[in-house]
């Protein structure tokens, strides 16, 4: 990836100490909260107070969640990020503090890593999270990259998975299906490529779904505007496994059925024609395909008025009783068992 | 490695969310603290008032941190949670929750994982953590274990590595050197068996050296000692890297010199006797060799009447004007300059 470049530094004229240091010696904490970034033993927060703690853990693996073949080292960088971010989003929080870990191979230059880092503090800039944590160690393998986020939420505001009721409307923020046409595309054009190197990539005009693939954003655009709109959902996850895999968890966990409506399902224009192409029904993509992290939740029929006209959000079906099942309304009025055959890591690669 | 056991299940059988069930099932938190475990985006926790939190993060890779073919994966799992709780002792605090992420290749079966589990779940009884997150993913290469520990302190309490003076006086808990000395044996045993597979290891008579390098503790004892006789350091690190490294850490955070004197280096009977078969010298395994994980920290001249009898602590230097340099007193009365030639994984590896 580096080789063409004679100047790139080798890792081993650093050291972990000196890596670490260039990496992260212009980090600013901006939050209240961060008494303590990089440089210890562990980092340090004092809590503010009334509000909880939120934490959560991503592992990032290149081959199985990655390819660096068509990802861009920034743009992984700040995924890696955002995706944690969204984590807290879906518990109605705000993101706050960052660690992050790499592991890199040998063939990784110091100007490599910079890259990664560059795109970790721009997502960090973006959504005023402080990076208080960051190692590098070698990886005798691929790149790993391992991230933690903490962020904070009013105690009266957490929203877990488990509160939703029957009747609740569920809602969707954004659109779907839009991060897996992404994929679509991407992998076609490497194939295209490893056939014949001298055919250049054919992505022009996709720039919104691969964006939507690799550079996601998390919606704590939405989790301000629910409290603005001083809506409380009943229960919320992010949209990372696809629609119906993750409508189910929120089911499993409310011990609630539900009803999905896939006309209403909210599908880009772009996401639609691209499926076409593909021969894939839309919404197939949108129920299946994954790692859009807008936010899927659920909130009381009381909410109804409040919800119906805020533009970022739709409305695409109602939670019943456990009894009832997980069904999806199709366009033409069939009423099919909700399957989720989502993107599970463990079972797709091993 | 458990290619003889037909009996082993394989990861497709239950999928990522069904192994997650499996391992973590079973799993109760018992600190107040912590509101929400294991089952939603994110974990919850409920700040003690007036504390601070203490966050660290460590990623373990296969062929770099550890080496499974005489890595047992019990211990393995126990070693993460521990160095993790380590560091939140260096600050002075107790570990109070534990995230885990584990990347796995095909090789590995749901009763490997199970066992690597069951050694993060012995830790974190035994220094009463909770376990609040764990994911499992597929890994296209070798074994990938990261772990993010969070903890707690009172604010009036918490030890940074920067507060030490010139006079203030170093001390270590417990004896050093110890885990290196049991690397190795470990390496040792292993070319012996690579050279010749009927050879049985020899490890007999190395219980306790051995179980330091594959089975550490982390000193959170010497934090209530420390708290029972009212002594607060100056600044506090854990010995990882070495305690050449580790000291060094210290002064420069502290903007310090120091004086390590050799002879009174902590070490075990049985590391000594071992560095002498190695034809190494002791203390040399102690500033050099790292992974002890105990207490390395400072205290001001006038807690020197209450540390000089403690048990688990040795006084071994004393801090200086940053301009008199970092010193070690070899046992034949030299002053030397002391060099950190601590375990650096990039350096070395890469």
């Amino acid at each position: 990836m580096d080789d063409s470049n004679a100047k790139l530094t080798p890792l081993s004229e650093l050291g972990e100490f000196g890596l670490i240091e260039k990496l992260t010696g212009d980090i600013k904490s901006k939050n209240h909260s961060t008494l303590f970034g990089i440089g210890d033993d562990a980092a340090v927060i004092k809590p503010e107070k009334s509000m909880l703690t939120v934490v959560s853990k991503d592992l990032l693996l290149e081959g199985v969640h990655f390819d660096l073949m068509y990802t861009p080292l920034k743009h992984l960088g700040y995924k890696t990020a955002v995706v944690n971010f969204s984590d807290i989003a879906a518990m109605n929080g705000k993101p706050k503090q960052l660690l992050v870990g790499i592991g890199v191979g040998a063939k990784f230059s110091v100007e490599a890593i910079d890259e990664i880092y560059s795109g970790i503090k721009s997502a960090c800039e973006i959504y005023g999270v402080d990076l208080i944590g960051g190692d590098t160690t070698s990886s005798s393998s691929g790149l790993v990259i391992s991230a933690t986020v903490i962020g904070e939420v009013k105690k009266a505001d957490i929203v877990y998975r488990n509160g939703a009721k029957p009747n609740d409307l569920i809602c969707v923020s954004g659109d779907l299906g839009g991060a897996y046409m992404g994929l679509l595309i991407l992998e076609r054009e490497k194939k295209a490529f490893q056939a014949d190197p001298n055919i250049q990539p054919d992505l022009g005009q996709h720039d919104y779904i691969l964006q939507r693939q690799l550079k996601p954003e998390a919606r704590t655009t939405v989790v301000d505007i629910l409290a603005k709109e001083k809506i409380i959902p009943t229960s919320m996850i992010d949209v990372s496994d696809g629609l119906a895999s993750d409508v189910m968890h929120l089911c499993k966990s409310s011990k609630t059925g539900c009803v999905i409506s896939e006309e209403k399902i909210p599908i880009d224009q772009t996401t639609y024609e691209l499926a076409k192409e593909f021969n894939i029904v839309p919404t197939v993509a949108a129920l299946n395909g994954g790692e859009d992290y807008e936010l899927l939740f659920t909130v009381s029929q009381d909410d109804y008025e409040k919800v119906k006209d805020i533009p970022e959000i739709t409305i695409i079906g109602y939670m019943t009783d456990a009894s009832e099942g997980e069904r999806l309304i199709t366009s033409d009025e069939n009423s099919i068992d909700l399957v989720a055959q989502g993107w599970d890591a463990l079972k797709k690669k091993i």
